[in-house]
């Protein structure tokens, strides 16, 4: 079992997600990165969400435009989704932000900035340290790096 | 085989449907009514869009919020997917509308306005008049009402 | 008789609709292309929605700003006509998608994306595949494609 | 001739046009009240707008929603066209005045405020009171009305 | 006297407004050009626009950000004042949009498109052809131009 | 001399401004009230404002829509000016924020929140407590309160 | 230790977490509620967050309009933050979204849907089920039971 | 005791505030310029806010995104905060706006437009003129360039 399952809607969405990849290996999280689009092969995004909780403890997904992916994934799983709204070149990333954050009553997706992979690996550390004081003190000592500046 | 099938994400989707329903009955379309969630039951949309193409000729789904509904179910079907954007409390339904009409390449949804339930349906029925004689002279008939005001 | 007429407001819209095209090739649609402006050449663009009906089978129209276009023609015929709004680099194109999304009661346009014009053209084959096994086909192998990435 | 056209894209917006009615009034200017929706009787509205600047000087057009009317007849006339955007239930108006005041270069519309139908009237007279030294007086003295409060 | 005034708000709104003096002198109306802020110098505007009846027939202005300068002249003079918004560099004109257009009862101001300086000429011929067959006959002549592309 | 011109553009603000007065009451500071549209009175409005820096300390300024009058009243004086957006019953207050907040280089408005009425009157008692040490310790005494809840 | 701090920044945000509350209860979930503002009150806000790794495993954080709370929480903590954006009256929520989820880089807060109290409570369960196999039987049910309707 | 203390979430915003230290030196005011995040280092900004009070007469800081900056440090003090929206990439900067206009009753934040740095130290300067006689003068020189243009 790895710790967290990084799945993006589109290739094009890989650069953006750099920023997470970066933070997951700074906290020592192992992961998978998938590309899977909710609307082009939902089979496939219906059977990996539908098994995430065999192999994966926290989800973070991203789309762009109408983006479903993080709420179709949810919608299939009871692990903890974070969504992150990817920047489009029309709208700036409202559409994808509406699109994630306004999920129904039911299936929440844990939304994080337009383009805040970042914030979307740190997220998960947060989430996964609840149970792994190592990891807790990484993210202590992450805090004092911020304030050092 | 029917001609219409009519599909929303909840139950408090319905009134705003009535409109679509009466010109259904108008334009003496077939068709069946149901609720079922992308985000609640994924596998029973799953289910019923997959195997839609053999039960119908055009989709008309309405969803708000992260609106995911019409989107998902083209994702699973080749059949044309009417979208309707249902209004919402906060935000006026452009949460709604970004989630619907915003479908990246490969995956269209045929978006009408929020709550656009009518049009939804007279859409479904230009679509289906081009192979029905007796359609098409219903709607020509239509627009002649509409010039009459 | 052709499947599809494919309008456009403007000459500088030309570049955006090469993806139609290509997709309308794709699927070996049959299409005329034309540019009148439904502000510029309003009777120009009255006379060929109105006889649009004896020459294709779905028009699809893409206009910019205050883009009434695909509204001005689906005020003249009952064949489904869909709407591509054209980003705009003030604001987006929220201005294009509002101006052929929100149409009123009884005239509908099958709003797809901003720029989207490839899902202009693959909606147009789901249309025209309700009568046409061979589309159908082709569909349905697209969307293995799509599936395989 | 009269002086003003009056045309609403439904009569659901007469309400709102009571305003003008009034200043046009007011201002003693004569002038034909009419209903045509430039998607459910284009050719109607078409005849009206090309045949309008040989029986009125100015035309006010009132529509929401996908509002085309007001840049429909302008398309039809060189007579100044002054448009109001009416107010929506769910967008709240911006998406009748994007329609409205983002007309394309060549077309203008004279856009007011959202439900702004008294200046659509005021505006009407200042234009008219060019060749019409009594209706400038009339304007004149309604400034220092508006001035005293 | 000349026919108009035109008149931006700052020298950086000139490239927008080339547009527009290219189409006065197209309709040979007379004009002139000048730059004055309504926040930089009231004193200036005031008295530019209280004078203004006595010298011109119709005003253009063109301001960014919170642009005022269009309603501000409007408070001082009973002619017709045309309100360019000129498009921003961070929120794509909407500012300029809303700061012109949705003026107060009483106070009119005739809003063109964002950046929309060319139709803000081709309104005012449009006005003073309402005295001048020989402008009507140019702009008759200017609407043939367009309908042939 | 006073400490605080209220200055709003319609009566119909009123309501709004009842927060603001009393919260200068609170404060202790002696102000006056007017009612002064900066497009339907630009003379009185640049007349007040061009004396108040003789009659006033810090100016409030509270307008709705195309809410010019915060930004006019600040072209005319050095004194500080606080800005309300109020609200609209169209837009929310958007269009009256952006009038007031989006000032170009020069002349500044101290923007609040849309509606934001009794903030206006604090902000304007810490500008005052610069010189008067008593002020200054009813506002310690303020934020007490407000820490107490 | 309890399982979940519940803060809001104002007492009228009560109504809105009701759902959160049912929800906490629904999972059997302990919790702690209190109102604090990071504006009006930030040394307590400061304390609370800062001790709250001590007392808490997650916290939900409420708030609207310039909905600094959950940021300034999740500044303090290591602890995932959920942030519930408030519905407010004249701009509907967007202000109270985009404070909330537009974080910077290094401080994520989780944010769910405007109004989207009971997502929170079902995310902190999500969250706390990863090392509590019986919460994790409860959101498996929960999940059936949503799938039933 | 300096005059103004200018404060900024991130190095990044450094470029915007050249415009503001350009015209406190301008007006002769003596500052502190520094970098401190409401997020990163929420002790430092409380701690700094905390004392200002001591060290300083006015604050002007700047934030972009979720920035809570400015009223994070209105939290703590009762100095009169000036706050500058930075501009985003994504969002032009209106997510940065709302955060810090839209203050809840009882703690303003004197808001300039978006990336409206030189503005921040002329409010500064209005509000320091109200004791400083010299100051006073500065500014009404300045008044007279900006109206030579």
């Amino acid at each position: 079992m790895k710790d967290v399952l990084v799945i993006m809607g589109s290739a094009s969405d890989e650069p953006v997600l750099e920023g997470c990849i970066k933070y997951l290996e700074k906290f020592g999280l192992s992961f998978d990165k998938m590309i899977a689009s909710a609307h082009r092969n939902p089979a496939k995004v219906a059977e990996i969400a539908g098994s995430a909780a065999k192999n994966y403890k926290v989800i973070i997904a991203a789309a762009g435009k109408a983006a479903h992916l993080p709420g179709v994934i949810a919608g299939h799983t009871i692990l903890p989704v974070i969504g992150i709204p990817i920047k489009t070149s029309d709208l700036g990333g409202i559409d994808s932000l509406y699109s994630i954050v306004q999920m129904p009553k039911g299936v929440p997706v844990a939304t994080v900035a337009i383009n805040g992979a970042e914030n979307a690996a740190i997220l998960a550390a947060q989430i996964l340290s609840l149970k792994d004081e190592k990891l807790k003190k990484k993210l202590i000592k992450f805090k004092k790096e911020l304030q050092a500046g």
